[in-house]
């Protein structure tokens, strides 16, 4: 008998008949004898619904009011969900992100949790209900209505998963694990059984949509066994865990790859203290968020620079950086939106060298130039061109042995 | 500089251009220096959208959830004028009913309100915020999600006038004010400027849908002048006023009708004590409603009951009374849903002698039988043939001096 914390996301609540899906799967956890709690998204397209609507009366509408209004969203799914069980029969009880005591600070469409006063909880599981918590939503200290941001119900579940401290989070999604590839690109890609939570916070970073990164930090910082997998299908999923739980020790767990970025370069810098500060300042002041950037002095002080931003930014980007480049006397502004960032991430890679020199090796054998290379602790990322990012992943996942048998 | 309490139906903020309207409405009271306390309806039709999405899961729902999804409808119309009149420049603030500390019973659907805690209300005022209220809704003590049932974002705007002391609670709806009649049928009929609580509370009940009738109650408990006027025109309405506050004083203030009723008569019922009750307890069990009651003895001890019902009840309420009439030896059980009850409703009544008269010699210049009379100390009612209906209403209103003088 455990305590159980289950996360359903939007395509999971899409409609009635996806809730009623719902309803008997959490139904049939409880029937186990496990206490569940449950965490619900908005339908599928209600949160962009509603921001749309907002947007008719402001481009920027008021914070505090979009998060009331956002909030509507996972109330509607949660109190269908409890209305759904009490029909069968089931003591069900939905709770507001302010029910349920998720306390965060204030910082309105993004906000924090702060705490989790888990004793309305508590009380409600102990009588065996089964209480239905709407995600993405919380409230400041003050009593006001806050959001946690894109993806905030994972973020919900996981940290009210850590307050009850919860045996398992498990979140219910359109796909049925973490694989070592999208196997979309790469038809030898494989489900992973488990996968570290450093390995996945690089993941999500890297494009896999299927977690959101803050919630794999929370689930890290109180070591919240989360088991990702589908609500379609009863199969097991991928387990995210803590690295010396056991797992299977893979140099490398996966390949992945990003198209959503754009190249930036300044030709012929002059090669200055603060130079580097007078082409980011404009850029961050902007809100546009920098990815990699590589500095290239030749002999004589001439020195271009490179770096990437989102490709929705990309035009923003170019014209603050053409005004830039007057002002400092570079040459010339080049920039590049056909590029792809194809990285390999592993926990094993801490303790293996050569991973850096097998995928150097691998891409060059198959003439793909390395335009830019950035590394971190667990993972080797190099943008190439954008026509070579799928023949790159799977030529990776081959060398890196993750191909599956059939 | 006063202190006024704004209501808003579900027609006025139906969409984000009349939501616009309303926050432009609003803004012009506060330009004038006024403080303002909005109180918002659900978007038309959205209450009844949301029943429908639940009684696709339940004929029953739970009534906690039910309320909890309700509670969604007025969350959404009070972010987005709140969004409106901060876009606007305006210092504005939505509060949902748990916020605006209204505090109900438990009684989910159909919650009454126990008290307001008007502190915080207060505090923004002071500040010279704009407060946006959620009607319809409240808590418990428990901060369960309560909502007040039908038309019960007036007794929201009601009770936090009463709660505020506000100088006025104005009721924006989409009719211009109280009619002598409905204009429709009586092509004289002319908006009252005044009327008293005890006239609204009997033409409410009669079937003029313009007022929840239990919010006329509380504003007459609290002696809260309503003003119940259009959103689409600047124009005057009614006042809804104490009677003894210098009002015009007429015999007859207003001529109603109303259709909905039918009519039901247990032919020779055996004179026995205790016959009513089993007459009137199955019906009462079943949850219908008798509105009028006669009885009509003849010597020799044979008796006619005879009663009217909604017309939605009359087949259920005929099934009832044919048993009743097998059980208890009546001869038999007719049932009639062609009628109509017209009513004549004035406080000057009370001191007038002969408006019954003058009421029952109308009809029957023109031929009309009268079915039924019942009569309270303001109002005199008579059930006739629904045919007979607006020719009775318009010879009424004629023959009391309501007519407009164009």
């Amino acid at each position: 008998m455990a305590l159980v914390v289950q996360k359903f996301g939007g395509t999971s609540v899409a409609d009635i008949e996806r809730i009623r899906n719902v309803a008997r799967r959490v139904a049939k956890t409880y029937d186990k004898g496990d206490d569940v709690v449950v965490i619900l998204s908005a339908m599928a397209g209600e949160t962009d619904k509603l921001i749309g609507m907002a947007h008719t009366i402001s481009e920027n509408p008021n914070r505090r009011e979009l998060d009331v209004l956002l909030a509507t969203g996972e109330q509607t799914t949660s109190a269908l969900l409890a209305m759904l069980l009490t029909e069968m029969g089931y003591p069900a009880e939905s709770l507001l992100g302010h029910q349920a005591d998720v306390v965060t600070d204030c910082d309105y469409g993004n906000a924090r949790i702060l705490e989790i006063g888990a004793s309305r909880l508590r009380q409600l599981i102990q009588k065996r209900h089964i209480v239905v918590v709407a995600g993405f939503q919380g409230c400041d200290v003050k009593g006001n209505i806050t959001t946690l941001g894109r993806g905030g119900s994972d973020t919900s579940a996981v940290a009210i998963a850590a307050a009850l401290e919860a045996d398992v989070c498990e979140i219910y999604t359109d796909v049925d694990g973490i694989y070592t590839a999208d196997p979309n690109v790469c038809a030898k890609a494989r489900k992973l059984k488990e996968i570290s939570y450093d390995e996945m916070l690089n993941m999500a970073s890297l494009g896999a949509k299927v977690l959101q990164i803050r919630s794999v930090g929370f689930a890290k910082k109180y070591n919240i066994p989360v088991h990702v997998r589908s609500s379609f299908s009863e199969e097991e999923g991928t387990m995210v865990v803590n690295e010396d739980s056991g797992m299977e020790q893979l140099v490398v767990s996966g390949v992945t790859h990003n198209k959503d970025e754009a190249r930036i370069t300044l030709r012929k810098v002059p090669d200055q203290p603060g130079i580097a500060a007078k082409i980011f300042s404009p850029v961050a002041e902007a809100g546009i968020l920098v990815d990699m950037i590589i500095q290239n002095t030749r002999p004589g002080g001439e020195t271009d620079l490179t770096f990437t931003v989102p490709k929705a930014e990309f035009q923003r980007a170019m014209e603050i950086e053409a005004q830039v480049a007057t002002e400092i006397g570079a040459e010339k502004v080049y920039g590049d939106t056909e590029i792809a960032k194809v990285s390999v991430i592993g926990v094993g890679m801490k303790n293996h060298s050569g991973v850096a020199a097998v995928m150097f090796n691998t891409l060059s054998r198959e003439n793909i130039n390395i335009m830019m290379i950035s590394t971190s602790e667990i993972r080797i990322s190099c943008v190439v061109e954008e026509k070579y990012a799928e023949l790159a992943v799977r030529v990776l996942h081959t060398a890196f042995g993750l191909d599956s048998d059939a």
